[in-house]
């Protein structure tokens, strides 16, 4: 099932666009994620188009332009032509490779599209973005053993890690109505909470206010209800990767979670960063997966021949704090935390897999979550109730600023990459969103 | 917030429909239901009608013969000529109401749109339905304190029903993609089963197949995200009730669902009923919403003027199963059950109150279930699990046969109705759905 390496990925490959070939942007040729955007503050229908350097190039009139005559797919002009990635996954990762093809070839130095395609692309610092599809179902996982080991800990002293962990990718249903991209603002939730000791819960804005690190999945072309798809073709019917935040809210997350789940503490916003690296373009980076020996081996639905060799992604995962005090006195964002994906416990082809086995159907443009992302490392924890231990130990900025949890004012920013020797580097951007007072009640 | 009664409701209204008269029918003209229907075994697109006896009227060519000249708003031709009830249901209730007044009108015994309406009319029994609208994102309540406390035994022996419990309208996140509308055949879905003193989990079928009889309820105009619907203005926000069978493998629920709840238990797949009856046809049928002295009075967001005098609803709900031998041999469905939605610890009003209070935003065509609704009684109970006590004690049938948990083959007939002196019986129709043998894996 393993995507090979072909020529979009040659690390020589230099694009006519510039800024792509800088060594430093995270949209080089070998990357070119889908995103839809528009002119900022114009009314223009959002479109489609792919990141390069510090452009962006529209789709739609690349497809006018003969860009792609090579792809054999009739539903491909429609499909670019659309203000959603919707209908582009549904074609299905095959095409997807085509298109990324097409795409290489025109943006290489010396290709001949060169003159067609410049009046196509619109500088990334002009444009805004919207989701790049519309999400019908959100499933969040629960994919860290670190995290939830941490995060067991502060809920269930007594039983951290639960017995099904090792056995089962743990995952549940999220709201997709209140998933915004990049640069979204929320309000502080407000609801119930249950203060240590109390006989009576209080009502007001949550006070445990954090964030979780996790690397979002969108679905190219799903299954029918009823079937599975096999874990050694999931990533087949997986478009690609970026950034999710998923904001919580503790103290609301702790009395309402027993025994269906968290609801009102997670459903307020979530928010994605704009683009959506393919899993093609991941294809260097592959690594392994590994468990602790003692760990038992999956079950044959979510074991394939690559897992162990190459089942995990190496993306580094960034995370930084910016408050409004080091906004007006223009400190820059502060670092919390650096982890990787490939701490992963499970896989993206596990969650797939998993997720189908019973036969719920899969749609183009769902999104999955992984989890938290923390690695082994307390540095390494994806959420500040994991980084202040439960609001204990406060975290100390170079202004002096201090939190153990969110203050009104504060955004969040998350940014992710993958290196490695012998490759081009690739970036998702960046994912940012900002905590706003709680409404008045 | 209550909606008042009206013409629409008058017991002597009867219509030109004969069949909408004979005091059987689940849609008498005091009814007039919304669904999305078109003629069974065609390619036609679906189409948005109202039952009426053992009719229903295609609204678009009654918008076309003009009986909707009154009502005041300038997308409403469009809305009703739509292949979904999301538009209609957007325009919000004061819209739905003056469409209900208008059909009404058009409906009735001497009525001088007869004439023009007589070609609208398709017969139910040449139809076939689609889900009555998209349905965004789905979430399911636990509204029972019955159910809860039953199944909270089976699932935690020592800790039944959680302290959260009656301050919080418990409430998760569904799976849109795989609810279907009634006639809805499904594969008993695989997954991972943890037996008892198993030290490892069990690959394939669920052996412990189960229903659960809820209400569904569908949203109209919804809120911006970061808003909160006040609870005494809620049901403005419901476009209408119908009824939800919520499947569910409890094998596969019992060893996945800690710490975030149920997730392939429930997400193979949800069947609902046709016919949405909206919260105007069933104010007649308010009744008294009551707590047991000793609990908790709902904090101040989730309490309303008319919450005690008539916050709930005085609808009958009745399960029956017929399996493949029932069938062949001509058997009737048998009762497994008869409960009643006034048995709900929570309001439809709280419901939607509380999944907003956080700032969530609802949308048009977004779909909540109410959990199983069982009643005190053991014979009310809303699921087998609570039948059977666990499996433990089995259903025995007129025909010799005998079930604990479901087998392959057999439905599942749901149907719901509101009765009361001196106002119209009005029905829901009813759900049925099918469980067919697992997938070969």
């Amino acid at each position: 099932m393993t995507v090979q390496l072909n020529e979009t990925h040659a690390p020589h490959l230099k694009s006519w666009v510039a800024s792509a070939n800088d060594g430093q942007t995270d949209f080089p040729i070998q990357n070119l994620p889908f995103g839809v955007f528009r002119r900022a503050g114009s009314h223009e229908h959002f479109r489609i188009g792919v990141a390069i350097g510090d452009q962006i190039l529209d789709l739609h009139l690349a497809q006018q332009a003969g860009i792609f005559a090579e792809v054999t797919n009739s539903a491909l002009a429609n499909a670019l032509a659309a203000s959603s990635l919707n209908a582009l996954m549904n074609l299905g990762n095959g095409v997807a490779s085509q298109v990324r093809l097409a795409l290489s070839k025109a943006l290489r130095e010396g290709a001949t599209a060169q003159e067609k395609l410049v009046g196509a692309l619109i500088a990334q610092s002009e444009a805004e973005y919207a989701l790049p599809a519309q999400i019908g179902d959100y499933t969040d996982f629960y994919t860290s053993i670190h995290h939830a080991t941490s995060v067991g800990k502060l809920f269930r002293p007594d039983n951290p890690l639960l017995p099904n962990y090792k056995w089962v990718p743990i995952g549940y249903h999220g709201r997709s109505s209140s998933i915004g991209v990049s640069g979204q603002q929320f309000r502080r939730p407000v609801g119930q909470t249950m203060p240590p000791n109390a006989t009576a819960p209080n009502f007001g804005p949550a006070k445990r206010m954090d964030y979780e690190c996790e690397v979002g999945m969108f679905i190219g072309q799903g299954n029918a209800l009823g079937d599975a798809i096999a874990v050694d073709q999931a990533e087949q019917h997986v478009f690609g990767l970026c950034l999710l935040n998923d904001w919580s809210a503790r103290d609301v997350q702790g009395w309402e979670y027993q025994p269906l789940g968290p609801f009102l503490a997670k459903n307020f916003a979530s928010t994605i960063s704009p683009w959506v690296v393919t899993m093609e373009a991941l294809a260097p980076f592959r690594t392994q997966w590994t468990r602790d020996a003692a760990d038992p081996q999956p079950l044959p639905y979510l074991d394939y021949p690559d897992l162990r060799e190459q089942g995990a992604f190496d993306i580094e995962l960034e995370v930084l704090l910016q408050t409004e005090k080091m906004r007006a006195e223009g400190t820059a964002p502060q670092r919390l935390s650096l982890s990787n994906f490939r701490h992963s416990y499970w896989t993206v082809s596990q969650m797939v897999a998993h997720h189908t086995v019973n036969g719920c159907n899969l749609q183009a443009g769902d999104f999955l979550g992984s989890g938290t992302q923390s690695g082994p490392r307390p540095e390494e924890a994806g959420s500040l109730l994991e980084l202040t231990e439960g609001g204990k130990k406060p975290i100390v900025f170079s202004n002096g600023e201090q939190r153990v949890f969110m203050e009104d004012g504060d955004s969040i920013i998350m940014r992710g990459w993958a290196q490695k020797d012998g490759a081009v580097r690739i970036g998702f951007g960046a994912v940012e969103g900002r905590l706003l007072p709680a409404r008045s009640f």
